[in-house]
């Protein structure tokens, strides 16, 4: 099975992807946060064999890695994959994570939750993620029992996810919103609506590469469904948004608006040393220059493929070796080079 | 015949081109600062009349333009070609000019003196410019009187040119020296050496591209080959130090070094705008890279032809039209792509 970056989604222009994660219990064991080291590893163990070699499971192809037998590069290679949280893989207790071979589900053991089933896809198919969450969900609780109050909904180690214990969220390509400041109304809106905006990696982290992750706050005293409708209305909205003032700034300055791409693309394609964060920078330009049909040859999928193997885990996972950070700019460049290398950017644009 | 600039000169690596001028005036006529209209007239058809179709000039291939009939792009192309001074274009009066079909020869008549010869020759070459420049000179004579005092030697409208009325320059490319910092060290001591340093288009302009044109302040007390001798003993240690620079800078920071040369490449090969201040600054680089042998399958001689064409004038020149300053940036940006388009740069340094 190919990885869910390499397919092209709905509305990729500006979706990168849709993600949906619910929270779950075992309803006979303490919240994380209290239990024993033993628990730790029993919990592991119970979920584990839920679903290794399980028929409810054999659709998906899941792996197990027991996180703290991993090295530190390939447990930053998972965040960086988006398949755990960054916090996950700080835990000093027994955790494991299960994923499927096309790493659109995971499931986490033992983060702030028992369970943390996550399921991603291409573009915006918020939906398509929730049914999919939900069916992993069904499967798991065909031999657990989850932490279910019928007032609350599903119980879980912090209040905010108490209910539906769901979050979906959307990692959006905003350039045009970034560039002429129109972002600040976008994210006060959001602010507002109840929805919480991120950076690339989840909480705490800074938005990198023109990339925003959207995701609603509150998973009490709605459905599943409203939440999911809700959510994709206003991501709908943010889209248009964004591409109506995508075809506006470039109307309006076509030779600066081409110069910023193909300077990104020359620098990609030639740099000898570069950095993750500029990386991001110059693939955000790439990608827009792609998704408005300024730039040929180059997919979406292919900058997705890249925006994650610039990733200082990636990069030395795909190196398969242990690099300081001269050497990761120096390979990443390299890497860039290589990647773009068959062909050169084909300008569309009004020259 | 081919143009100079075409050519390979030695020391090229370092030096551009080297430039010898003569200023010298007709014995029976006032200086031209105090000479009538008519009176300018009579000596641009005098020194027009000694060239053209004369036998001592055959060799040549001469052709004469008379200056106050060009238009402002034409004019400024002469300056961008180094053919005449800024300040000669600007002049109100008669003034024409002589060159050679090579353009390795050029003669103002009425700049700040009646007659100004000057040679140029790619790479360093100075002998070689000061022997054409006393040709021509001599040549000149044969049908003109020049002012000369037995004592102070030719006569001249500034009394710094009296006596030789010689000026010889070099053009060099310093990157390393610029890098480092350690241009000031050589721009004192060339001050202390009675050498001048100025910019690409001599009097009054700054250093681009880091060109440095090196030139002698006196001219009186010493013959043109002592003059000659001297400034070329002072260019060659330039010279040594900065290919000394380069090896060090390469040897220590071997990344960063290429990185710079091909972002600059990256950049002249992709950008949809580009000023000629930019493109002077990143050609710079992209021939320090050539002349390293980082850079493949581009000559110092490309190099040259463009960072003539990405001035304004020869720009519009080029391109057959005036154009704004918007629809030059972006002209020569096309114009940039197209001359560096057949080919990407070859790195062979250090990967």
């Amino acid at each position: 099975m190919v990885e869910w970056y390499f397919e092209k989604g709905p509305e990729s222009d500006v979706v990168i992807s849709s993600r949906v994660r619910l929270a779950r219990n075992l309803s006979d064991m303490p919240f994380p946060a209290r239990m024993s080291e033993t628990q730790s590893g029993e919990v592991v163990s119970r979920i584990k064999t839920a679903v290794i070699g399980k028929g409810a499971f054999s659709d998906w192809d899941f792996s197990f890695i027991d996180v703290p037998e991993l090295n530190q590069v390939d447990r930053q290679v998972l965040v960086e994959k988006r398949l755990v949280s960054p916090e996950f893989i700080q835990k000093k207790t027994q955790t494991g994570v299960l994923f499927s071979s096309d790493e659109r589900v995971s499931i986490m053991v033992n983060e702030e939750d028992h369970v943390r089933i996550q399921c991603i896809y291409p573009g915006l198919q918020l939906n398509n993620a929730w049914h999919l969450c939900n069916r992993i969900d069904l499967a798991l609780e065909q031999e657990n029992d989850f932490a279910f109050n019928k007032d609350y909904g599903y119980l879980t180690c912090c209040p905010t996810n108490v209910g539906t214990g769901m979050r979906a969220s959307a990692m959006l390509h905003l350039p045009a919103l970034v560039m002429t400041g129109m972002i600040r109304n976008i994210l006060d809106a959001c602010g507002k609506l109840g929805l919480a905006v991120r950076g690339i990696y989840g909480e705490n982290t800074e938005a990198s590469g023109n990339m925003f992750q959207i995701s609603n706050q509150v998973t009490l005293g709605h459905t599943e469904e409203e939440i999911v409708a809700g959510i994709t209305n206003v991501i709908s909205q943010i889209i248009e948004r964004e591409r109506a003032l995508r075809s506006e700034v470039y109307k309006q300055t076509p030779h600066m608006f081409e110069d910023r791409i193909f300077r990104s693309y020359g620098l990609l394609a030639n740099s000898r040393m570069m950095g993750a964060e500029e990386s991001m920078r110059l693939l955000s330009d790439l990608r827009l220059g792609v998704e408005m049909g300024i730039v040929g040859n180059i997919t979406e999928q292919k900058i997705n493929e890249l925006l994650l193997l610039v990733q200082p885990a990636s990069l030395q996972r795909h190196e398969g070796k242990v690099l300081g950070p001269e050497e990761r700019d120096v390979r990443r460049s390299a890497l860039l080079r290589d990647k773009l290398d068959d062909r050169k950017a084909i300008g569309s644009g009004n020259e």
